[in-house]
Formats: structure tokens, sequence, C-alpha cells
């Protein structure tokens, strides 16, 4: 399959990239660095996107923005950000994507676990994140052609929580999490949210 | 108590006003009508209508507009409304509010089934319900003083169903879905979100 990665630069998204290659053909796309870019935030950029990758059967974006903070520290700008580069940026791969992807083809975008498992601090990127699950939800029963889309809720991630001198042992490793999308794109499901955790075997999470 | 109810001329907002009445004392807010009125859409109208109100004690907002359309028809200015709108417009009412709302104080939302039911056209709608729970789970972690924040997840309610010429037979009274917001309202909850269908008795729903 020919298989576009969005964030293909990233903890999870190089994961997701190194997992894929042994049987994919894999187009990376990066925001910053990288022969392909995207700027999640921009239509135009994510037209142009598609116009240069042109067909494909899978998309996985392990990437967009939002911003963490208490409701004091939270500016009208920073929940913006999240709704126009996580939310949307997802949301528009997708409504913009559907008319590249082959038939059968599938999306498999990125949440994370402060959807269902808030913590202080985090009441923007849980509201991105549950809404881009909610999107998904009702986006599956419309998509034509046989396409799919899921997202992948992560946990904290142990290759971040070292890097950020935290505690690793509540983390997966980006290699068990890249497993929930590879089960998005080689699966048969939709519409689902799927955490990460559940491919973890004999790992702590 | 004093309670400011956002929404109050619409079909759900009016029997939560008949439902409070009898023991609080209601601040009937409006959008096109009434004596006070709130464009939810703008952070101007929101701040304004706290400097009118000043203190209370618990809000109540059964407004909020999101477009439903299947993904063909959704254009981008269609999803920004259900984000400036039902989504956004809750959230500033919560983050604008707080300062004014009392100690032990509360606000409920409205989100919809659709967050976790979703049927085709339902992908924006779907989205901003689902945005909405997922920031009160983590709002009411912060909120200090005592705050609660809830959301009610109102099914179809008997009276649109009746008015679009619909099935009634799926819908909950908007008497009983009054209870859920006066549950959010009366109650102890906070980050929960609330189905009006748990308060049926004996009613098909």
């Amino acid at each position: 399959m020919r298989v576009i990665v969005v964030g293909a630069t990233g903890t999870i998204g190089s994961a997701v990239v190194a997992a894929l290659s042994a049987q994919h053909d894999v187009v990376s796309v990066g925001h910053t660095s990288g022969a392909i870019r995207v700027d999640l935030a921009s239509i135009e950029s994510i037209l142009q996107l598609f116009r240069t990758v042109e067909a494909f059967d899978a998309l996985v974006c392990a990437a967009g923005r939002a911003a963490f903070g208490s409701l004091d520290e939270l500016k009208d700008a920073d929940f913006q950000i999240g709704l126009s580069n996580k939310l949307m940026g997802q949301v528009n791969l997708v409504r913009i994507g559907r008319q590249y992807v082959h038939d059968n083809g599938s999306f498999t975008l990125t949440s994370g676990v402060l959807s269902r498992e808030p913590m202080k601090g985090s009441a923007s990127i849980s509201m991105v994140n549950a809404g881009l699950e909610g999107f998904a939800r009702a986006a599956a029963l419309e998509l034509p052609r046989g396409i799919r889309i899921n997202v992948v809720s992560p946990p904290w991630v142990t290759e971040t929580l070292i890097a950020r001198k935290m505690d690793p042992s509540i983390g997966l490793s980006a290699a068990t999490v890249a497993q929930a999308y590879l089960a998005g794109v080689e699966g048969t499901v939709t519409g689902q949210t799927i955490d990460p955790r559940t491919f973890a075997t004999g790992q702590r999470g």
C-alpha cells in the first residue's frame, strides 16, 4: 500500500514509519522538515499536499498542535491553536484527502488519552481530542467506497517521558504505540478510537 | 439560587425555566428575544452578559448552533459555526462566567447524544458535542471554590419531533429532559455527561 504519514519525523510518527516500511510504500510528510511538508492549520497547504502526493491507500496523521495550560493560562488564541491545528487540521486531511484515497483506503488520526482521562491543564487538549474522536465516529458512517477512519488515542510515550526527565514507567514505547496505527491501516475497523495500551504485551502501561 | 438560563425560549430552555422557577430565581437569556440577550459566537457579547447579570449561583446553557449535513455538504464555514457557537460559545460562558459565579456554583451545558451515537450527517455536530464533553471532564478538575461543570446530552425531544412531523415515540419530552438540567444545577456531580434518558420513568426513550 501507498501510505502517507503526516508527522513522520515525530516520536510516534517515526516509529509508525519504521513499522510500516517493511511492507508498504511510505510517503513521509513533515511540518518544518523533509521533502514534502504540510501546515495542518492551512486548508491551502493541505490541498497542496494532496495535489503533490496524489492517489494513496492510507493516511496516518501523527501530528497536530494543541495548547496545554490551566483555564487561567489558556487565552482565546490557545484554544484556537488546538481547534485549527490538531482538530480541524486532521478533519481537513479527511475532508480533502477522501477525494484522493483509493477504494477501501483508510485514515488513521491521532487524539490522546486526555480525551477520556483528563488532568489539570488539559481542558483545551481534552476538548480537541474528544472532538476528533466524535468526528471519526460520525464520518465513518458516511465515507463511501469502503473508506475507513479511526483515531489512535496514545497514552504518554516512554521516549517522550525520558526526554522530559519524567517517570518513563507510566508510558508505552513508541514502537508499541505504532502497532495501534498499523491496526488502523491494515485492519478492518472503522469509526473506532484505538487505545495503544491494548497492544502492550508484558509492558507496563 | 439565582440561575441564568441561556436559550430560555427554546424547546428545552423553556422547560428548564419552568422546572427551575418553582424554587429558584431564574434569569432568562435569549439570542434574538427577551430583555437580556447573548450571541454565543461573540466573546464581547458574553462579557457584556455577565457584566449585566453580575453574580449568580448556576448557569444553564440550552443554546448553541452547529450545522447538520453530510461531508459533501458541510463547507469550512459550516464546521466553523459549530466550533464558534455551540462549542467555544459554551466554553466561553464557563471561562468568563467562572469569575462571576458564587462559591459552590455550577455550569450545566448542552451537547447531544450524537456525540456518542452518531448518524449520517452528524460529523460536525458529533465533533462539537464530543469536544464539549471532553472540555467539561477536564475543566471540572480545576474549577476552584467548589464550582461544578456538567454537560447534558439530550436525545431527540418529543416536541421537536412533532414539530418536524417525525415519529415522536423515539423522543423524550422536554419536561423529562429538563430534569437532567435540574440534576446539574441542584446535584453534586461534576465533570459528567448527563443522559436525560436515565430520568425517564415509564416513558419510552
